[in-house]
């Protein structure tokens, strides 16, 4: 396993080709913004190599007998299942923010299951390719990235129905060693964060999408991937050197131009069994929304802490009404994590021998998450007062002219240090108001629409309707 | 274990004092209304003796080694656990209501921890006689009843403080042979469905309090012991033998008061370790406010079933709008279940080899329930259409005279017979507007703020001010 | 204007064809279950001819000059559609359920602006009899019942594709003196309370249902006309003569069969004029969505005003967490409330010179009381206890045996008779768990889909897209 | 009334002490970042100043008989409580964010009552020294700042008991010309815009804090007034130059720091009595807060046509659960409006002959305000999708390496300019997640608990209490 500091290592020996602002970043890792995430991601290495939490986060691998991090490991029982949520609540409250390497492995889950489904029905050999892949991550200790959703062009038209064919990844030629692929996926949380750019499609296809029923793997730096770091809420601070409020971490989300990349048949996956895209997405979806149960809980619960020093901080920790807010929100956090837990721990094996968590309730907290994290951050402003958003800059406070003014005046409860209080609203605002993860609150592992109308196709509404036909009389 | 038939007939052996609508009943396994509530807890008989369910529904006593039915079980790993939440979901979805059966267990859960770390502390002998007490309702098959809620008086004093002493149930007399109790306690659900009463204390107590400080187990027909079947909304159904919407099953709630009633010492759990009564209390609450994560979600199950019916009945299948708020329904089930489901399998080994289950994701799951209910009604309600309040009697479907006249004007989708649309708008006023259950789904297990507080106080505010102290940056 | 004593003796003169429970019932006046309804009714001619109140209940009448009630005037200025939302605000807190006259007068607000309007397009004279009708319905100070809810058979289909024709009301024969029709209507509250039955159609139609556009007023009792008193949950109380909870009033919802009823063509005030159904409809469901404003606000009020005492009886009335739910209550009100009265100030002059309320506002209102009614319910019994489920009968506490003891062990605060601790609960169970009351909560004045839906098309939806164009800098 | 050009230019004739980012603002009309905040204030002139609109911004002065802009005159009557709503309305959506100008109206309305109240009891002349004043800003059609929130210490402790005296603003000397003040004002929307600061008490005083009552106006670039231009989420956008997404205008809130500033007597409108505090924060905070349901409706409005937007440019027009979050955002907006609304309908006159709304209604507004923003929010970033998270900056898409490309990709549904779907994309993640707005949604006008005890304190309970006695049969 990697410490962190071989992780960045790995990283810096990268060469992606990368855009921010308008530029092109001849070294991402040393920006500080996009260092940022990297840290985030880090964090998943350190823990595997802090003793304390070594045995949660790593496990032997099945495929080569060592020991490996779990953020490489597909699930073989329902502990591994159940370490999945546990690891990444731990590193939500860790990092408070997303950490950036669950999409990754929810990528290595999928097809360590549906390549294997895939090669039952047409004797390909997808899934040893999958294996001597997985094997790679394993050993080299390597973090992936989801490259599942397409830029999508029109909604209302299926892929091959579009105007601009290349709305979804295609190929767009294929030869003895490999194929050319063209296309854009966006939304990379973390993209230069990984060392491997894992495609999924991000729908179900039907006959006339052949071409866009595409699953493979490339390094993030192959040559025609360009990264465009767009832009975000908060996505100066780093940059400027002050007001971070999460003096750690942070995320960024990228577009990835996949612009002619070639992909050589070893890497590839699936390709052209458009049947298959949608037993692809709905295990992803399933696993990435699961992972968010997780995570998010344990971004509750830093949240929930912000939110009760603030109470501390602002004389303010007798309040009843703020005490039910605190509730509302340990309430939530517990809620994703039941849901998200049960999950596994009523998972099943697949055929491949990798275990998969129950959909009806990985989806049932996702839908938790999509509709309260905003409530979540309501409240945390709400407890924390307006300087959330008007806290003057660091700079303001170091002022010589102006900042013993400011911290005269910015003094809370009787024996809180003034710069506790102005690094809590600091970090109070980055929680609340960073639209990275706001945004992926509500569309994370898909949209609301579709969370919804995963839990009720997989439910068993006919055992239902049975139910209450003998309770009314009815044969 | 015992069949139904052998259930029915032991409850009729019983000579209990009932009291309903001003009258004395001298039989009341024969009153209808009474009767259908039997029959739910009757189903718990039932399903244990049905081949398809026997395995889950029944478990080896490691007490005798037989075969018994799970509620008589205290639970000995996770395992027992999860099956106490699964069971209770199928029962709700079975019997459409409260089976009435899981507070007796829940008492036997907690007497089976608690018993145990009195006589840690006092060298007592109260938990050799409850596993007598246990060993005498396993190889019966008893079912017992959870007399928990005092009348408490005027909720602003402690117990010794009441003008009137017997607001909470209290010892008034002490022998060789045992102790005379007065008081009453209310909410007794089912409790001629039971043959065991089992009191637990209502509430922590202090220095002061000692006579309040009582646990023990009298059968349900004692000398002394009043069940008075108060009113709930749909009360005369049953007795008019028409329009009872579920055809099968209901629920009640008698007042049982303790009019000097006499309990012998080996029956006494706990007299006067004051300090023990918030386990008690706490233990209980915990294991009840988990079973009605599992019936509960079995009830949205059967009430799901109901709306998927009404669409089908009323030709409206296809409104999306409807389709919304089905998936609403299940989302609630599934959260309740899900967060009850993981309660279980976090629980952990208590010093006396009971296991005990999560109280903070058994509370989140109650939590949902006291707020989600009333939303599944109204759901429900707004599915069925406005039938729910004024569906003309069977008897009126029945008159020579108007019976043909409104058969024709209930007419509903084509292809469904009107008797089914019928009956179905009865289960569904039974399920929507049935007191019984709307005020268990509210009130059961203590109150909503109770739940809450419980919740706030089992969790670890420490480790979330922690989390948020490192990000912000705050030694 | 009528007094009480009037109103009561000009219903018993009729003699309408009644059946209840499968009988036929002679003299629905005197049965005490009918009669709470009529005494709610009542209340609108109690309070019209009392000095406090006649001011604001009483107007003068534009066509005869004289003073009329309220309830028989058509609003001819901004004041009067103000003075509807206050009068029923103040008749819901004051009978504490449905005073049942509203309905009647959203038919009278509706064919004063409709008929107007046919008449200008057909020439037809349908305004000159229905102000014929108007004025009779205010010399003689009448109650009007509003027949519009269809039984609608298979909801997939139009009126004229459904197998039976008569699904929806029609005209089955034609005359010189006038129309026969055939058909039923639902959920007719208080159609014994009222002396005319006002028909209008139940949504829009099309080409082909032309036998459906139907609009036209008959006596309660006119040959042809059958109420069927179907159930709702505590409809055998009143009957019994215990436990009413509101001891005054109450409320039920026959369904109404037309079987072959003759209407004089002075009494039809539209017939076969298809493409005017949608704005009765709409006018009806505007006006009548806003009644609702009015009345449930004043409901919400007695609830509150419940809830208050029950925490002074329980001794809960410095909880702060009951405190909250009592805002919640409050806020609920005022917002349906501030909401409906809007729509009135808002309101505006229809060709006829009636005044028209704004639909949108009164939509806004009608939403929140469909979903936050239940949420009353529940707020309302979590305040109250678990007694508002099964509360002893009256009977047990006049009982020589038990009556005693019970009323010691119903003892609450410190000062307060248990007679009122006991009267306030049978209350809550009534204002709680009444089903007439629910339902009409939810699917009064149409269903909450189609509150939605009117809401979205008469929103200006094309000046909110300008104002996101000119900021977003697009031409 | 000025033109917006004359209102720049009285704005750059000042020359207030101005912080950001640690350094002095010698020039904030000029700073792009301040100068869209000004635009904003600048709509009040130029809406004021067109034709269409003039009717409606403009009133007849009472003291001078000349048109004046609305934003400098005092309620005279109903239809001038009504005007706040609708102006406020109008401007919310045509400036997409706060306009910044309200605020110093609510202060002018709130003395306009006050001064002459405590007149009455002190015989003080505050109310003459007001009209001057009044006058003064009429004359000019200058724009107010309400510096009303306390910077507060510890919240625990009243003004007199913090250790730091001048948490609260308060007067340090006295003297024959005028008083000199200390202290800090916090959340100053607009302080900048505005040419006066008009200075309210922030909370209610009592015995001992007679140095806090303090109400004043001075210029906003009095000598000792400091304004700190605090951080908002997106504050560096206009500064940039780029990704503004709202093209017009943005929001800022400085903290304002008295650091011993000068106020004539004929500037002090309250000094001393302590008594009134309560009063002046009740009313501004009933105006305020009302005029949020204007503003905040209205800002719903530009949204809703964002969402509406996003659904053509997407190719989602059609997707049924888009629709149903449409709907609910225009429920929102109605019914923030609706009671805000009625609020000023209900209105009435105050002894000084300013109309004061209702204070039970506006509260009602203000906490769906506080509640439902978020949800807001959340609604539109679920309909627009995750590029409000990440979506290129406009330098990349001018950016001549990757600009053509990221356009083929951004492209959305067939017909619509990709230029659009960027611009509209970055209009809405300034509506989302701009924190100046979002903080005042919950906090403007106080926390959102403050509205809660509001609403109660202003409700009749007894009234309640009585209508519940009534039906219960309680004498």
């Amino acid at each position: 396993m990697k410490t962190v500091e071989q992780y960045l290592e790995s990283l810096r020996k990268l060469k992606p080709t990368v855009y921010m602002f308008g530029e092109k970043l001849e070294d991402p890792v040393s920006n500080p913004r996009i260092l940022a995430g990297i840290n985030a991601t880090g964090a998943t290495y350190e823990l595997a190599d802090n003793q304390k939490y070594r045995e949660l986060f790593s496990a032997i691998s099945p495929l080569t007998g060592d020991r490996i991090n779990r953020f490489t490991l597909t699930p073989q029982c329902i502990e591994d299942l159940v370490k999945r949520v546990k690891i990444n609540r731990l590193l939500g409250s860790y990092v408070g923010t997303c950490h950036q390497r669950c999409t990754g492995l929810d990528c290595l889950c999928t097809l360590s299951i549906v390549t294997y489904d895939i090669d039952r029905k047409y004797e390909t050999h997808y899934y040893d390719r999958f294996k001597e892949f997985l094997k790679y991550m394993q050993v080299n200790d390597l973090a992936g990235n989801a490259s599942v959703t397409d830029v999508k062009g029109d909604r209302s038209l299926s892929p091959h129905e579009q105007d601009d064919k290349d709305m979804y990844l295609r190929v767009v030629d294929r030869s003895k060693k490999g194929i050319i692929v063209r296309g854009a996926k966006v939304h990379q949380t973390g993209s230069l964060s990984a060392h491997e750019v894992i495609v999924l499609p991000t729908r179900a296809l039907q006959k006339g999408d052949e071409d866009y029923a595409l699953a493979f793997a490339v390094p993030s730096d192959t040559k025609g991937l360009i990264h465009v770091v767009g832009r975000n809420s908060l996505d100066t601070r780093e940059i400027e050197g002050v007001d971070c409020g999460n003096i750690r971490y942070s995320k960024y989300c990228p577009t990835i131009i996949f612009d002619e990349v070639f992909v050589p048949w070893e890497r590839v996956f699936m390709c052209g069994e458009v049947e298959f895209a949608a037993e692809m997405v709905s295990r992803f979806s399933a696993f990435h929304r699961q992972s968010h149960g997780g995570c998010k809980s344990g971004k509750i619960d830093a949240m929930t802490g912000a939110a009760l020093l603030m109470m501390d901080y602002n004389g303010t920790a007798k309040a009843t009404h703020h005490k039910e807010k605190i509730i509302e929100m340990i309430h939530t956090a517990e809620t994703i994590y039941g849901c998200s837990l049960a999950a596994s721990y009523e998972g099943r094996r697949e055929p491949s021998g990798t275990f998969f968590i129950d959909p009806v309730l990985a989806n049932a907290s996702k839908i938790h998450e999509g509709k309260q994290m905003s409530e979540m951050v309501r409240l945390l402003i709400d407890v924390s007062g307006g300087f959330v958003a008007d806290l003057p800059s660091e700079r303001d406070f170091d002022s010589p002219r102006i900042g013993s003014l400011l911290k005269k005046y910015m003094k809370g409860a009787v024996g809180v240090p003034v710069e506790n209080r102005i690094k809590m609203l600091r970090l109070v605002e980055k929680m609340a108001m960073e639209s990275a993860d706001t945004v992926s609150d509500i569309h994370g592992g898909g949209s609301p629409a579709a969370h919804r109308l995963t839990l009720f196709r997989e439910s068993d509404t006919e055992y239902k309707k049975q139910c209450a036909k003998r309770l009314a009389g009815i044969e």
